[in-house]
């Protein structure tokens, strides 16, 4: 069978770059195009020296107007708000789109305004899918446009889906999650220099980050209400890694072996989520690398803390993305997929 | 005036070291006795190399029988358990003690059997004074035996005291603290071996660390009943710091500008206690080698986050200790404690 | 084609560990054995809980009498002086073994005396091939016992390579290394404990690592004379990675130019080594997590300063042997091996 | 006494933070005014958070016009280039200057001007003393301008010294150095943030460092010839610290023993310079936020090994220049310079 052709636009960030160290060794694609911008002639080499001998199609400027012609699939790895226009033309051209950032994955137009801006193809939204395999599997098969959701609702929504779609949590749901300093993507900013990140530790944007609205739109639709979030980001000085810290309160009493037992079954088919024994923590080293998320807790009366952890760039980004592209596909969806956590 | 003889029993450990590297630029103390008795005979520069050149007692077994003749005033920096005793002698002997261990922070004498073992000498817990300046600073100028709190309680009360005393919140507090790895002390454990902990991010002790009994009984003593407290302790891939983030319900509506107003006005007269301003939230980095407790804090409808920053070593140990010694001998709280922090 | 059997001998360690991180995606193979004494009975994610979720044979203890029935080859990832005895067996026995550690590598069973102890077994060492194969993959391919090479040395002589074994160099060589604390092994050291070794950078075994013999020995060889090598190692606050910085005196007058298209021909049909253009540099987190040797250089009249990076656990060792036993098979030499450096 | 009123001119860099920080604490001298053009207007907490509820001046932009009316010494912590017009100024106003930039560091104009552009006071550099008390302290006293050193020539000139000054190297010095982020300053570059630097290390510059020059300089003064120095800086993933390690061939046989006494004779009076035993090795953690030096060696026949750390931001820049403002008033050399090392 021939490969399937793959754009990644956008190829110069993080996630884009984890793209492309994914797919590389993925053996039923061809990335045949890869579009940023500002670094446009250069070889991703240049941007990515760890790539090194790669022979891949030079950086371009994007080109909307010959972009379908070229690729049977493109993962778009752009900001939010640049990816919507190419997600359209794709889109309009019968092409299938799998989109990191954040322009298709809230469902209401207003409220995506009320966090980013004004979207300029509302339309689209309803049709886009939420690409958490977990949750949405069946739709992201035949998606034309998969929302790849965002690092940290992934390491959220994984760690309270269970207890919510069976209803089984009330009131006030905390989430105090720690992000690895990839999360911010690569952008040049004074707070992410090494001084200032290193041997320090911080919350930023407390309660009001970008990423609430989408654990709140999801957690509305497994719960039935709109929750009751608050949602901390904290920066951790490492590269890589998310750690959430889930505070719920249960409505009926559970035992840790109950909880145990029900994220168990629930996940049992599930490739990628590993369901740890009772007494055991999740940690960032164990996921590192690979697109697990790995999830454990501790309950004491109707109180439990769920703690969940992933590679924010991998299952909290592009792992995820060709966890999608294989659903898409109908490929087996493990497939360039299964590298182990590196450790240490 | 003569200088206060000071003796540092269990110098060779993270807690015992920073009291001799503060006490050492102390101008109205002179250190006459260290202890350590697995490293009896040798220099403190032996274990701790970048003490070399200082010019101090060499490290000496503990002799409970002249200890008392020689020092006016004990640090004890053992472990819980071994501090006891000592204290004991020391207070019989009509000696005054700083013990940086667990040994006399419960009042309650089966609290203290339930988490750490049988207590030799109960009679003591009654005299003890719980060492948060903040709250006991007129019990300290005259305590005979100091028990210095431990570092996740004091960023934890020091959090939630101003609330807690008005009796402004209920329900359900929950503290999610992150360390760094001094705070485990000096002890060889595979689990904070450098390839262990770097580029890592783990929670541990979820829900039963021993410090919660401690944060417990102090903020049943301020809110007048038994809280509702969930404490999960993170480690941190940094050397030093503390951070606690805390959720509370608050009991009536209160803006930013109240809880600022609230923070400010009952810190006003510490001299440690470092209130950030709304849309500020405090960094490890920002309070590294000072005594510093910076708090900051947002609020959403009645739930509030308060979040916490301090040195672990210092504020959460032997700086809280020195500035305890200070209040107890009538010195300017800052003697020795002027150190800005150390960025980056 | 039936898998080939192989058994992993000390799967504990982090060199162990990381054999099965890189076999399990290996397609001509099946980890059928793991033996590591001290963990004997537990399964391997008890001991690598990122490995949670592999169904690999528990843990042994190893057992000589019943080895070679159950394998074809093995790997020997044990501490020197136990490896030997486990080699002789299984040579005996038929058996092809590639062993990790010190025990083959140095020809001279007197040299091997002065720097580890007495070795049982001289008679092996004529015939163990030092297991580098930029250097002896025609002798790797039909050898029944490959010695892998040291992390430090690998560093060292794939940069000194085409200079040495063209005879260009003369009088005193430098070997600056710098390495990750992954490679001191996962034994438990008080001067690798986080606290220890994080913002914070030494030299330690100062012209006295036992690594220099084996350096010596091949450099010997290529240069046909005792070289006159000072080898210092410095302990680096990063998990992975090893950058040799390698100052030589060039027997002739030579340009960057001239070295890079030296370097560029002598490596021009090796997979896993990438020499640099002028002007560019490695860095360790461009060779991470995978089988890469960056190499780049400059010159200065007749002073070279080469520099090298490798993952210390990868090319640097488990890598390396996975690569040997790829040349022993007669396999494509990257079979295994296609991961790119994990960025960031 | 009345204390000395000081200028900050560039206190929003780390060097200047650095100043302020250990000024602060300095029993004899007043901060009068901080000067930072780019952040006029704000108070110094704005630009270093850990600095909050110091009572100091505004930052303001720099007035050349009045400055010498109102200081009595300025500190200059100010880019190459900007430095020079500022100094001209005060000196000609009859105020005295320790300058901290690069300006006043190298004698020959020429030599200034091939590394950095045209000087436009070439006629002050005769005036100006390098300001290194362990060579030129005499000077030191009463100059006007003292040019600080830089932080890499600092730790490589203070080890090759006692040799050096008896003229007992020849050929060829190699000058590996390693040096923390801060070293950078505070500058916004890609290859600095966290995600480039962590869990990495490489060199840079290589053989082509602007402090080049100025060991060559000094290394000519003590050798009465032009030295064969090759010095390579690398970039370490930690904030502060930098370890040289110095590789130099020996004019004549000597031991460790009598390098020691070498060292320890040549060092016995100096206050910040530790001589370290044979066999103990420094590390920058045991010289982290304090002003020392620490010095040990290593000899095999002819070729000796010296390894040096400093605390690049202390003895390295501010903390040397604190060190010359006591030489230059007849203070005691360690006022204000007192504290001991972090550790951890």
């Amino acid at each position: 069978m021939d490969s399937l052709k793959i754009g990644v636009i956008g190829a110069s960030g993080y996630t884009g770059g984890e793209l492309v160290r994914l797919l590389i060794n993925h053996p039923k694609v061809e990335i045949v195009l890869l579009s940023a911008d500002r670094q446009k002639g250069k070889f991703i080499e240049e941007v990515f020296p760890g790539f090194r001998g790669l022979r891949l199609p030079k950086l371009e400027p994007l080109d909307l107007s010959s972009l379908s012609q070229r690729v049977d699939l493109c993962f778009l790895a752009l900001p939010h708000k640049t990816s919507m226009e190419v997600a359209k033309v794709l889109i309009q051209d019968g092409k299938r789109v799998i989109d990191l950032s954040a322009d298709f994955r809230l469902k209401d137009a207003r409220l995506y305004e009320r966090w980013y801006g004004v979207h300029s193809c509302p339309e689209l939204l309803k049709e886009s899918v939420y690409g958490l395999p977990e949750l949405y599997r069946s739709k992201i098969r035949t998606a034309r446009l998969v929302a790849n959701p965002g690092c940290y609702p992934t390491s959220v929504l994984l760690g309270l889906l269970p207890l919510a779609e069976k209803r089984l949590i009330e009131g006030r749901i905390i989430a105090d999650s720690k992000s690895g300093v990839s999360g911010a993507g690569r952008s040049l900013r004074e707070d992410l220099m090494f001084t200032e990140v290193a041997e320090s530790f911080r919350a930023y944007q407390v309660l009001e980050h970008r990423h609430l609205p989408e654990m709140e739109q999801e957690l509305e639709n497994l719960l039935g209400e709109k929750p009751q979030l608050d949602f901390v980001p904290h920066l951790l000085p490492i590269n890589r890694g998310i750690l959430s810290t889930l505070y719920v309160n249960l409505k009926v009493r559970m035992s840790e072996k109950d909880l145990y037992e029900l994220y168990l079954e629930r996940f049992s088919e599930e490739p990628f989520v590993r369901v740890l024994e009772p007494g055991s923590f999740p940690s960032t080293s164990q996921v590192r690398g690979s697109n697990f998320c790995d999830i454990g807790f501790k309950v004491k009366e109707k109180r439990a803390v769920i703690i969940t952890a992933i590679d924010n760039l991998i299952k909290g980004a592009s792992g995820q993305a060709v966890q999608n592209l294989n659903i898409m596909m109908g490929w087996p969806e493990t497939t360039g997929l299964t590298s182990l956590p590196l450790f240490p």
